[in-house]
């Protein structure tokens, strides 16, 4: 029986996590949930699970749920360090990080560091933090599954050996992208795109904020940044494909001309369920992928010049330092700002590069450089937009 | 350094083997090789890799091979006994099993039962005797790597356990085929055509046989039997999907919904190369896949009305027995009938599913079962092409 500490509850990752934990009651049970402002949604899990403790986002969240959950036994708190406590609680075995953002980070690390199992859906604690935080999966000797749904796949595409021994076997890693809503649109098209149509994802739902991601392929590039962190190789060792289909969720290629391909149905099910049954796996209620309905496969080169997102990914990388960091923050304030409408589709890669090539990068030493260069880049992207001052 | 008895060397798997062996002298040594009639081909592997002892299939091959090469130190002999014991040779460390048809099976099973890792490259031994095949498997404790690429692929999909703990998560194997040059032929077509027209396969180059019974699909067939014997399933729990683009070589569905995939572009050195170099992999020359440059995969059903080989394969797995055998000789029989132009293409599948319904189907407790079955089976198949009593 694994108990699980859940951070992200209320949303899509944690919706499914919940799925599995119901299907499998003999196999898992829900210890700890957090969850940032839904009370609601929080309250529907409470009943239902009955965790042992729940984190809310704010105070006045956490007095809203305690009062609408005052018949039940849990203990309800709330803030950063309750986070941090709950991913490290004894009673915990995994912890599923799918706290989205930057504020995933702190309590990502604080679960590494009591040394539990972790299955990373948050993206931002290895694009910000790569090396600090797999510095500290290493320390710990802690199992790091990733969840998204193309670095699981990597996953179970390499070698299952604890070692690492064969990765002189890894010629490269294919990672697949389904290129996005505007996949086939010009320039000129996407000049006047709007947020609604941004986040029609044709093959995920998936929330707001990684749903434009997708679209200006920058959630391809940070999974980039991701799997550099994850596999240990660099930008050059990673090919990206476009796979309009979404059925084959990345691939892993070998020195004899292998390739070993992990595919299923577009559903976050498998990767979670995958990452908490590891090394056995589990059922899910994912319907069985049908190669016969599907019939044809399509692959294709990502367009580097309708969408910039990903070459600048690969320059942070080799910038190093703070560099991704900062990319991933201006990214953050430049989606904001288009999902605002302050500006185009367009500015959000526009701006991305103004911020990368012409901010202050320095060296990473601890977290509280990356959170600096979070701040710093935030305000420094703010600014750019506030004076329309990018082009 | 592994030390190889190469079975079958002058054939198509025999030239890639002494390619791979070529590329990396300083992990593999040809230590022992046969072949059958080709006395020249031999005397050219003989002159560059200077193995200690050669076994033809006749006395007269041996002797003309012996004179050609009277200034090497390799010892020369012939025959099945020959054979036998140059695979159990104690300086052979793995045996490579590439003779063709039936022929292959006893020097296969001495090189097992000297507990050699045996690479198998020949299909008869697990369709006509598969369960002794198996036992003695089990009961030598032998490493055994299929190197058909189909299977070999479903072997590079299951979890990589010696224990095989992890079955219980697999829900399928997915057997491809490329459907061979007369997949979307109708029958009337298919009543035509000659020998030429089915021995061009549209992505592999194999010899004449294994090119026909690919037309006719009994090549799958024979592949799904295999399938059932090495991965211990029933043809149930095998899906055959037709790939025309033989790039995807086969999968294995999991019970989470995962499917996992190898894939490469089709040359035999790739699952060679890694039956040689396993639990490592060696590089080949094979060029790495661009699915990009392929651009598109296909998947399909396959016609068990057009192409009811792959029926009778199911069919004689279940009726068990000697039946596995009766259906394999009498493909012997008909394809080279066939290829002598005394039946038609479509009256192979029609002779198959004669003599397997009609034949004498007993049960399997010795190898000699087995002979007795062949022997029987191409009897009666040759006495109702003599007498045309086929319909």
């Amino acid at each position: 029986m694994q108990g699980i500490c859940l951070l992200g509850a209320t949303g899509s990752i944690g919706q499914s996590t919940l799925d599995i934990i119901a299907q499998h009651p003999d196999k898992f049970v829900l210890i700890n949930a957090s969850a940032n402002e839904s009370v609601d949604k929080m309250a529907a899990i409470c009943r239902r699970f009955k965790p042992q403790r729940v984190v809310m986002g704010s105070k006045k969240a956490r007095d809203e749920l305690a009062q609408q959950c005052a018949d039940l036994t849990t203990s309800f708190e709330w803030g950063e360090r309750a986070l941090e406590s709950i991913a490290s609680d004894s009673a915990v075995d995994q912890v599923m990080a799918a706290i989205m953002g930057f504020a995933g980070l702190k309590p990502t690390l604080a679960g590494i560091r009591a040394g539990k199992r972790t299955l990373l859906a948050n993206k931002e604690s290895l694009v910000t933090a790569g090396k600090l935080f797999m510095d500290e999966v290493v320390r710990h000797n802690v199992t790091l599954l990733p969840i998204d749904s193309e670095h699981n796949a990597i996953y179970q595409s390499l070698p299952q050996t604890a070692s690492g021994a064969h990765k002189q076997d890894v010629s490269k890693v294919i990672l697949t992208a389904s290129g996005g809503p505007f996949r086939t649109w010009s320039m000129e098209d996407m000049l006047a795109v709007t947020p609604e149509q941004a986040c029609k994802h044709p093959n995920w739902s998936m929330g707001q904020k990684i749903s434009i991601d997708s679209a200006s392929l920058m959630n391809k590039g940070l999974e980039l940044i991701e799997a550099c962190w994850l596999f240990d190789v660099t930008p050059d060792e990673v090919d990206v494909v476009v796979h309009p289909e979404s059925i084959v969720h990345s691939m892993v290629s070998y020195r004899d001309g292998s390739v070993i391909a992990q595919m299923g149905n577009p559903d976050m099910k498998i990767p979670i369920a995958y990452g908490m049954s590891w090394p056995n796996r589990v059922e899910t209620n994912v319907a069985p992928l049908s190669l016969v309905d599907i019939a044809c496969l399509n692959f294709e080169s990502p367009d580097l010049v309708r969408f910039p997102n990903l070459r600048l990914a690969a320059d942070a990388w080799f910038m190093g330092g703070t560099a991704m960091a900062v990319l991933n923050a201006t990214n953050e304030i430049a989606v904001a700002a288009f999902l605002n409408r302050q500006i185009g589709f367009l500015d959000i890669a526009k701006l991305n590069e103004q911020v990368l090539t012409s901010a202050n990068i320095t060296a990473v030493s601890t977290l509280d450089d990356v959170f600096e260069a979070d701040t710093y880049a935030r305000r420094f992207a703010q600014d750019l937009i506030s004076r329309g001052g990018f082009s």
